[in-house]
């Protein structure tokens, strides 16, 4: 198992970004604030046009020491040497998947419900994204909404760290925090922001706030 | 570099055979008639499926000794330890192809003008897909139609084995082989036929024919 801080996991949208230079741009300012994470999605492009932005953000990302994660493309996430792989229920397997990635590179799975869940094989899976929390315009495509208390009936089980996702906003840092996230994955509170830093900055603050909250009442459970 | 027969190269499509088991029972009747490679090309299906039709393909292919490429994605060829990758301009690089299948397996590469041909790195690639002959309604992004006349400027500068695609039937085999394609690749010629095993003996024979007469034409002027 692969150790990351998922605090503040970026997902670049082209569309919202505003394309290739708009995707390193944000990478470049959210990673600047307290970003922990970057993950490059772009179902719609070929591979030629995804590899080359992957190449130039891993090149941007690794002097800030942020991990580089490919959705859904494993031979990108190999051929770029990114620093990991995010697959959903109808990507590869995650058997499939390490096996073309090999066994140092991170591995990420979607999971948005109690049957997938009890599926995963942490053997194979260093982390999941639980999702999603709310209905989105950016994945068309997602499962029906969990809310935040079916996000925690979840994530109350999970065998490994996992980021919430799914139209998930700063001001639910507490509650997502609270009810067992590890961080939270976001893609339109950074991506087309007027100050994607800024935002970055602000998802950061709530994210460690709730984390410092969360540590306080449960060391303080233990004393009681 | 790899050599294969190209003769009969069937480019299987999910709309034109009905989906996954009209896939299968197209390439099983193919390759029962003398169809000499199979490629699976499915750019609309998500990869859980992409890789499930092609372990399915490969079981099946294997004992008939009819090698199995898989179009654009080298995750999956090397997931499912098929025989090999076909690429286009738009899709991985050569290079980085080669990178992720290993240096076993075949590499295709399409291509569409002498600009795309000259770049041809035969250290990477094991043969061409020279196309499209005739605009066809099964590739929607493909390139300006090229004539026989067009194939046969680029096939005369051939620096490996190479396919002529885009709406081929077997009717244009003897002009094709004489302008030196080392076979016809097919779409529409074989899947979606009432009898694509006939349709396929079709195609076989008219390349053998091309060919012995090419062979014979060929040992003749020689001799003279």
């Amino acid at each position: 198992m692969h150790a990351i801080d998922l605090s503040v996991y970026l997902v670049l949208d082209p569309e919202l970004c505003g394309g290739f230079q708009g995707m390193i741009d944000t990478a470049l300012a959210a990673a600047q604030n307290r970003a922990t994470v970057v993950q490059l999605r772009a179902p719609k492009w070929k591979k030629r046009a995804l590899a080359e932005c992957a190449r130039e953000l891993k090149a941007r990302l690794a002097p800030l020491h942020v991990p580089l994660i490919i959705n859904d493309h494993a031979d990108v996430c190999a051929a770029v040497n990114a620093d990991g792989l995010h697959i959903g229920q109808n990507d590869l397997t995650p058997a499939d998947a390490r096996a073309v990635i090999g066994g140092k590179r991170l591995l990420g799975l979607s999971v948005s419900n109690a049957k997938e869940l009890e599926a995963v094989d942490v053997n194979l899976v260093d982390h999941l994204g639980i999702g999603p929390i709310y209905n989105t315009a950016t994945k068309t495509d997602a499962a029906p909404q969990l809310g935040i208390e079916g996000f925690a009936s979840l994530a109350l089980r999970k065998p490994c760290p996992v980021v919430a996702i799914g139209s998930v906003k700063a001001a639910m840092a507490a509650d997502l925090i609270n009810a067992g996230a590890d961080g939270l994955a976001v893609v339109s509170a950074i991506c087309g922001q007027s100050d994607p830093g800024f935002a970055t900055r602000e998802l950061a603050k709530a994210v460690s706030e709730a984390k410092a909250a969360k540590a306080k009442f449960s060391c303080s459970s233990q004393i009681s």
